[in-house]
């Protein structure tokens, strides 16, 4: 017997208009659409493809066992999680032993930052899996911030928030562009280091990137420290323009 | 009378099916679509796009006045570009003057490296401008070597091959995950970064990316050091795995 197929399908930033034809084509061929979600939620990414599912689709949420994020050091969080994935993978790999494809969608890109590596990591011995990109959050924000990010032979760095003052303004500091992502509780520490390494006039504040709610301003008019999961800090690039 | 809308459309990375049904709609609405090209050359972009245009499509083609890229700092090279850029935006502008929206293509997503930004700057403040995220090159680069990039707090850094030893070798003891571009003629230096870095056992090369031709390796199984323009060396990241 046939056994079925895992396409890990980017979903882009958050407009539904931002899937890429493939990934259209992709879920609309899979008999099985899978999804990450909070408990009790619907989901972000299931609320981005609404109008991509068809009646006929069977649908398979995915539900983290927490709904806020704990340190990732706290050993039972941390296993929670791994259980979590491996229960998810086995509800995935039910439906592929029956021969039926599944389409595990990924907000963003899958392979930048995404819950679908866990699952794609536990599942890539045992089944045939097919990546399709998306477009990442990071385009999204500068997209929506309209900002030209890299010039000729400029550097990106894309920095996790939760990294030390230290360490931040040190990578910031060797770099040309930056991103800096999971803002959240760290809003401060972030601004801080901008500061230090002559980044922070030119520092965007981009929150809720391409969906309703979405909003650009400079850093230095931010006047609170505010920031949700779905934010983040660009610096663009000042390399070459001819 | 009303004056045309500027789209600058991410195309992605070569697949025509890795348009966003955003790029695939605003070039079917679009009279005009324009596309940078190497002289005598249809141009990739155009390549890319030549299912989603329609006969009724006034296309412009924006040739580049050279086809081997000098090295930047040669001024006659550099007024070169610059002219070609003021003549191309010039020659977007007559259509955008005349009351025709134009969407102007990018390879990849039109924030990132693309030539898309050199024209964005001459002309925004005359029109409005609408971003069309896409799929980036280095996602359809990590996507066609199926490489999980970034992991929990991983940071990345992307940097251009062009730069020094000692240049790359101190970015990339910094981060977690890479991507070089702009490989070319400067192959075996950043072989030798990589290796300085401890990161070339991990380090896998990706040539046209999900264009024909498409070739994964690992970076150190690829014995000559012939990398063409679309080709990248990725450096996966090692983060948190529950």
């Amino acid at each position: 017997m046939r056994v079925g197929r895992l396409f890990g399908v980017g979903i882009g930033p958050g407009d539904p208009e931002l899937l890429t034809v493939k990934a259209t084509r992709v879920i609309a061929e899979a008999p099985v659409v899978a999804f990450f979600a909070k408990a009790g939620r619907r989901g972000n990414a299931r609320g981005i493809v609404d109008g991509w599912l068809k009646p006929a689709h069977i649908e398979l949420p995915l539900y983290y066992p927490m709904t806020t994020e704990s340190h990732f050091d706290d050993p039972p969080y941390r296993e929670a999680l791994a259980q979590f994935y491996e229960e998810s993978a086995a509800a995935i790999a039910v439906h592929l032993e029956a021969g039926r494809d599944v389409a595990l969608l990924s907000e963003g890109d899958p392979l930048f930052y995404g819950s679908f590596m866990h699952l794609f990591v536990r599942l890539r011995e045992r089944f045939a899996v097919t990546i399709v990109p998306g477009v990442s959050s990071v385009c999204g924000a500068w997209g929506a911030a309209a900002a030209p990010m890299t010039w000729g032979d400029d550097s990106l760095v894309v920095l996790p928030a939760t990294l030390s003052l230290d360490e931040l303004t040190r990578r910031l500091a060797l770099a040309d562009a930056a991103v800096i992502m999971k803002i959240g509780r760290n809003f401060s520490r972030v601004r801080e280091a901008l500061a230090k390494a002559g980044m922070a006039e030119r520092a965007i504040y981009v929150e809720r990137a391409t969906m309703v709610g979405e909003s650009v301003m400079p850093l230095c008019v931010k006047s609170d420290e505010a920031a949700p999961y779905f934010s983040m800090i660009l610096v663009p690039g000042r390399g070459r323009r001819p």
